[in-house]
């Protein structure tokens, strides 16, 4: 806590563990609002140390009760928690429901343990950009480890493994037909494929396919897929799930992985930060701006296609010193 | 087809009605393919004329079947239809399934229907973008009316639901708590409700509620949603329920809304491609230009937080002109 004295009011609060605090700093990212920069900016060099452990995977596979399961482990273990539930189905949505879900089961008075959940109407890269600033301040709060579980909407899992250190697929074994079609990308999906409800019949195969497949492909980076198999109605298999996990954590630390995606990690937030704000810009103009209202105006006469115009502002008004 | 003699070979097979041709077409479009953007600019003065109707809604209300009925009735009416049905669930999918079954019930002759399923694993608004030009590749190949289905992503609803014409959001008789928690964002999302499943009971409640909700709320834009109920089974409110699009879409001419629509619209879709790009090239630059490279590194050192470092390169590298 070297920075600690000249941290603004609201930063040192969420330092110290004020709940209250924290809550507010998370709302503030979620809603955009300005007041959380400072924040963001001062808690920044506190964090990028703890594990961001993604699970994702189809609707159906007991995420929510792995991720209680997951929990209880690492509290018996004496570690802090936090959980973020991103709720991309809003608003059509069972996010929340899986929220209180895992809220009721916790106790009430364990201060170690964080739940939050976050519905989001925006693009699936604005739930990404929102989440991981999120992570920030729960990292900044003093929590070990920070879980991200999504509900189950492809872009925004694609959005969350690429924001997380680990990522976790659960399945169920009756899934075998789409674990056949993920093969081409399955290595490009996971750190840890986790066979859930593996008291199912059909568990052992699946996780036998999946073993397969993952020593047939090469490994990405040096890390080749663990593959588990967990219940959490028995339960069983959930220390070796965890197990897989701090194995991936280890390995990007000693293969140098976790610098070159951390930095990949920043260099797509500086871009998309930037190009969203270009995005902004740009609107504002095409409206207000004489010339590029008129450019817009041949748009809608359909007299010039939109990536025509896209490429002509570029070239002419937004072009890269 | 004034400017028929002008276009390139490709896009006059596709103004001619071939098939190989678009499912060409759609696929460069799908896979980024820079060969698509000939086409879609000698396409473009072609488009924007036929109704693009959106329907989104929770998975499990019946939207595949409803669709094939839509198609049904339409294709009785003499009129050429086109489907896109996005899956955003991708790799967890069951999207490709839904395009089978309505594959299958069509007749293999019948070339005044066309279906695409697009599983994409891009942002939602990359998503929406390609159906957008696939949809105009579909209005240029002369089908009259195009619809896109969602599986039920939030974020890929929202997307589809901007670049629709019409967006009618389906709902069945037991999503009652549902809807109320719609409530405030009701009239956002939807130009037309549909109550499917109406041979369920609860169905008359549900349409009651929703029609108060809509009578209650401002209309926006002076059109008040309209609400229907259908069932599939019976089949029953089919009819009724193309007749509330074409209400809207009626209204979209009579009030200007189509105009004001499809400009906003356009203005997006241009400041979206700029944006895209515009990261492209700063991801780019972060690793090979010095100083950009400099400041990326000191990002990582987390001396400078990532939101300082693009609001540095938006002032210093990005000044619009």
């Amino acid at each position: 806590m070297s920075g600690a004295p000249r941290l603004p009011p609201a930063a040192r609060a969420i330092r110290q563990g004020d709940r209250r605090a924290l809550a507010r700093a998370i709302t503030a990212v979620e809603n955009d609002d300005p007041a959380a920069a400072p924040v963001m900016r001062a808690l920044f060099p506190l964090t990028g140390r703890v594990p961001l452990v993604g699970l994702t995977g189809p609707l159906g596979v007991g995420k929510s009760s792995l991720l209680s399961a997951l929990i209880g482990l690492l509290r018996e273990r004496g570690q802090r928690v936090a959980a973020i539930a991103v709720d991309p189905s809003s608003p059509f949505s069972g996010g929340s429901v899986l929220g209180d879900r895992i809220r009721l089961e916790r106790r009430p008075d364990d201060d170690g343990v964080f739940f939050r959940s976050m519905a989001s109407r925006g693009e699936s890269g604005g739930v990404a950009a929102s989440t991981r600033e999120v992570a920030r301040l729960l990292e900044a709060a003093g929590f070990d480890i920070i879980f991200v579980e999504t509900v189950g909407s492809g872009q925004v899992d694609v959005a969350i493994r690429e924001i997380a250190t680990t990522s976790v697929v659960v399945l169920v074994p009756h899934l075998g037909d789409e674990v056949q079609t993920l093969k081409a990308g399955l290595f490009e999906i996971a750190d840890v494929f986790d066979v859930n409800k593996s008291d199912l019949p059909g568990a052992e195969l699946a996780a036998r396919d999946l073993t397969e497949l993952a020593t047939l492909g090469t490994p990405r980076g040096g890390w080749r897929p663990r593959i588990v198999r967990t219940s959490t109605t028995t339960p069983s298999g959930i220390p070796e799930l965890w197990e897989a996990v701090l194995a991936h954590e280890q390995f990007l630390d000693s293969s140098g992985a976790r610098q070159r995606g951390e930095r990949a990690r920043l260099a797509a937030e500086i871009s998309g930060r930037l190009s969203s704000r270009v995005g902004r810009e740009v609107r504002r103009r095409l409206e207000l701006d004489a010339e590029l209202r008129e450019l817009l105006d041949r748009v809608v006469a359909r007299e010039v296609d939109p990536a025509s115009a896209a490429d002509r502002l570029y070239r002419d008004r937004f072009r890269v010193k």
